[in-house]
């Protein structure tokens, strides 16, 4: 380890570049040095007003399902975060080369014909489309299945990028939905923007837009660009020329430079003008950088509330269930395919606040340590199929390979014997189940998995759990050490906007490589166990179809009863 | 109310019988007014070696899922519960004038030719099989299949009274086993008796056997009799003549006089030489007459620890999953199906053990109440269809309809939003499904079910789940006002042994007519349940057949890689 680390040292470059990682509640900055990825100095900012979920800030009432974000604190948080690494860090604003950014996404600003967000504007800040519509806002649930149909009619082979459903999450139906439900800002909005175009757009005073977020989202296509008027009109006659109107802006890779530090936002900000600026993408897409992911038949697997399942190739090829492939989606020249569990870590915690009896939530006070720590120390003593029970990963929906949020959990195989810590296993085993029901789904379409990056906390925290996902997915699993992988990812990005000619890099590739760290330790497949989950598994899969696939679909009849 | 109360007193006839209920760690005797059913004196006496299931009283030790008892302790809780409720009672020995006794089984008791319990002797204390072997003695597993093949060759047409498959819990299969693995005491063993007959035998010194035992466990059938050689000695040829030997003895229907009461045991209860003594019959099979049941159409359901559904028909006719229709099994002159639920109140017991928060706890502790009736006054909230869960009832495995101890727990349904109470209410539900799949068994033979009579704590205390049974089942459900319904039952069946001539009565409907007592209030099923719960029932059914009928044996496979 000593040997490691000295080699690591002395890669040191002694340039530093900035990720910035726009979070649903906060935003982060790290500052970090580009030869070895090490973090110099890092700051966190919450959002003032967090989500306006259920009122404006001038208290207007926001309806169920809806959610937006004051652009305030995106920029409250730009000039906080940024000058406290410089300060912290001691690096000196010459060494300082880049600085790219992450946001979440799809969330959407609308901006005046003077750049201004429409709710800085006395005359708008009781409307709700005035705001930042974020990522989790569900308002055009009922446009999605119009823009649904006109992407089938027109472009069905964009379909696949989506998993076959367009969803309310996606730009068209919520521009839709603001042209029909709040023309009156439709009509007073020069730009509609991702907010994270919109925050580096506040860094270089340039209007670029991410080619990643545009195809994950907006239906642009690498050689073709965004629909055309066919497609906007089909939709809404006021729709047309939207590309060229509210929607324009030059689209850049990933990886590229967006534009050149302002002098006034260096003044701001501590940095040097004129550095370079990257292209933004969505959190989770630059945690696949930020976990080490540099080649082709790695997976960066994301083990969170949610689970991400996130696969680079060469290839363009339909693959059930994914909600996008996309050219350049997380690094640039690859096609980005996206999968993923709608309820990973939420479903232990459903369970842990849930299912737990007493005793246990005193053995663990008594002992020291969480409910989710005692009870996988407890299914620790099991071996692969010795609990006798077997669970769907459903609690959320399926977003992958069924793209049914109709479907719901399921658990099987209980006696009055049972004990709670074998029905967490079993929980655990169904999202590893889940993810290994993607990993087939890639593999059936020739995009072969070799190994496995994983990352997030629960990554590093539970062995067990990542024990199982390399005895049920039968690949190694690799723990990215960072836990800023989306902010790491970003500094990436900066790095490569930098380029060679200012000691950047000439690739984002090349960035991960020397940016990227994992674990010493790793998680090997275990061959016996790899053996009874195969045979698990194969349960799985039936169950997963008989209830997925159509042949018994109670489990949408039961939602439906519940709405009765 | 009070004109029911007088009606009812007017009725008494102040002459007695007692009832005694042997269960499996204690035995009770009830001494009641056969005018009215009322009990004037209750006393319980519990075994003091209990279950012998880990080793026997000088510390031979006893193999898993084995079990014994010492009928030592029968004795001795006979002088004792007697004599109390005739002292307590103050009623005068001449005014009482009968006593029954139902009885755990099968449950066998082995004895010299002296009549003396093998384990009394030296010589056998420390064999296992000399000890009396409880209902719940599983040794012979093994030999159950070598039964049932000799069975479906020679008789196939009892296959259909036993379910379709031989039970470990049989007679012949436990008797072979002691041929084989304790081939001293099966010499040695002049008779071997189901405990209940042999208790009665010690009350008139009479050996009779119940034709309602023998017609549920030894394959004894009106009109016949046991079965022949053939049979005997397919099995093994040292069974040759077993029922002329060790299985000899006059068969007697239930309501029948077995005999007299000694001089010798009347002296030593307390009571008046020569009191008619009734014929013994299993506990659960008492409560069917202890709860009221004196009409066709009418079907005891007992809702305990485990659930059962017991039938009476004037007809023979294959119903699926029946444990046995046995002529007089319950009443004298109707046949008595039997069906059930292994696990019932035991899956409600173990999800309150095993899957309640601790909030639930301390809310219940705080409002000085059950967890239990905490969670059934939250279910309550819920409509019928509501939680959007549906489970399957088989914490136990199914004992009725599908027959196959393999089959395990299923819940599905659950979200991320999913309440512990909402669970609950599904295991609730899943109970009341799976009566109702009983029903429709019955229903698709012929035999028309027209009212429940519900017996057992439970009953009396979820009002939520009876109503749940009678939405579901569709039929009105009363309630036995008893908690001692088996022992109830033993009073009358002692009653009819009495006879008219004694003040008795000439059949044991009759006693059932004027000793029964239900409670004033009954549950009436609720059209718009009944709607929505037929759906669900449907669903249920789909399940049921999807992984009890073979079409996916995930639930057995499961089981066996528990084993591996």
């Amino acid at each position: 380890m000593n040997s490691v680390k000295e080699s690591r040292e002395s890669q040191r470059k002694e340039l530093y570049t900035i990720g910035l990682d726009y979070g649903t509640l906060s935003a982060r900055a790290i500052l970090v040095d580009i030869g070895t990825g090490e973090v110099m100095a890092e700051a966190v900012k919450e959002y003032a007003h967090g989500v306006l979920d259920t009122e404006l800030p001038d208290g207007t009432p926001v309806p169920f399902d809806w959610a937006f974000q004051h652009p305030g604190d995106y920029l409250d948080a730009l000039y906080t975060i940024v000058p406290q690494v410089v300060r912290e860090s001691g690096i000196a604003p010459e060494k300082i080369i880049g600085i790219s950014a992450d946001f979440t996404g799809c969330t959407l600003i609308s901006l005046d014909k003077n750049g201004t967000p429409l709710c800085f504007l006395p005359e708008y800040e009781k409307e709700l489309f005035a705001w930042v519509a974020l990522w989790k806002h569900h308002g055009a649930v009922e446009y999605a299945p119009i823009v649904h149909r006109a992407v089938e009619e027109q472009m069905p082979e964009m379909l696949a990028r989506h998993g076959g459903k367009i969803s309310c999450e996606c730009v068209m139906p919520r521009a839709l939905q603001m042209l029909r439900e709040a023309p009156k800002i439709f009509e007073a909005a020069d730009l509609i923007m991702e907010a994270g175009d919109w925050l580096l757009m506040q860094l270089t005073g340039k209007l670029v837009r991410s080619q990643s977020m545009a195809g994950f989202k907006a239906f642009w296509k690498e050689g073709r660009g965004y629909p055309d008027n066919t497609f906007y009109t089909a939709l809404d006659e006021k729709l047309r020329d939207y590309d060229r109107t509210k929607q324009r802006g030059e689209i850049k890779a990933i990886g590229d430079c967006s534009g050149r530090l302002t002098d006034e936002m260096a003044a701001k900000l501590g940095l040097r003008p004129g550095i370079a600026v990257g292209v933004a993408l969505y959190d989770a897409h630059a945690a696949v950088a930020g976990c080490g992911v540099s080649e082709l038949g790695t997976v960066a697997l994301s083990v969170g509330t949610s689970g991400g399942f996130l696969v680079c190739s060469d290839r363009l090829v339909p693959v059930e269930g994914t909600t996008g492939a996309t050219m350049s989606g997380y690094l640039p020249g690859w096609y980005g395919y996206a999968t993923g569990q709608v309820s990973l870590g939420d479903s232990f915690a459903w369970f842990v606040k849930n299912m737990v009896p007493e005793r246990y939530h005193s053995e663990a006070r008594e002992k020291g340590m969480s409910v989710h720590t005692l009870l996988t120390e407890k299914a620790a003593n099991y071996a692969p199929g010795e609990t006798g029970l077997l669970a769907l990963d459903w609690w959320g929906g399926n977003r992958s390979i069924l793209v049914n949020a109709e479907l719901s959990g399921l658990m099987l195989g209980m006696t009055l014997q049972t004990k709670p810590e074998e029905m967490y296993r079993a929980m655990l085993e169904s999202v590893a189940f889940g993810s290994r029901s993607i990993m087939e789904s890639y593999e059936r379409a020739g995009l072969h998995v070799e190994k496995i990056h994983a990352v997030g906390g629960i990554a590093k925290k539970n062995s067990l759990l990542m024990q199982i996902y390399a005895d049920i997915l039968n690949r190694p699993i690799y723990i990215c050490k960072s836990t800023q992988a989306a902010a790491l990812g970003a500094a990436m990005f900066a790095a490569s906007a930098a380029g060679e000619e200012t000691g950047g890099y000439a690739t984002v590739q090349e960035a991960v490589k020397r940016m990227a760290n994992l674990e010493d330790y790793h998680y090997e497949p275990i061959p016996e166990h790899v053996a009874v989950y195969q045979k698990l598994y194969e349960e799985f899969e039936r169950l997963h179809d008989y209830f997925g696939r159509g042949e018994n679909e109670v489990m949408k009849r039961l939602r439906r009863g519940k709405v009765q």
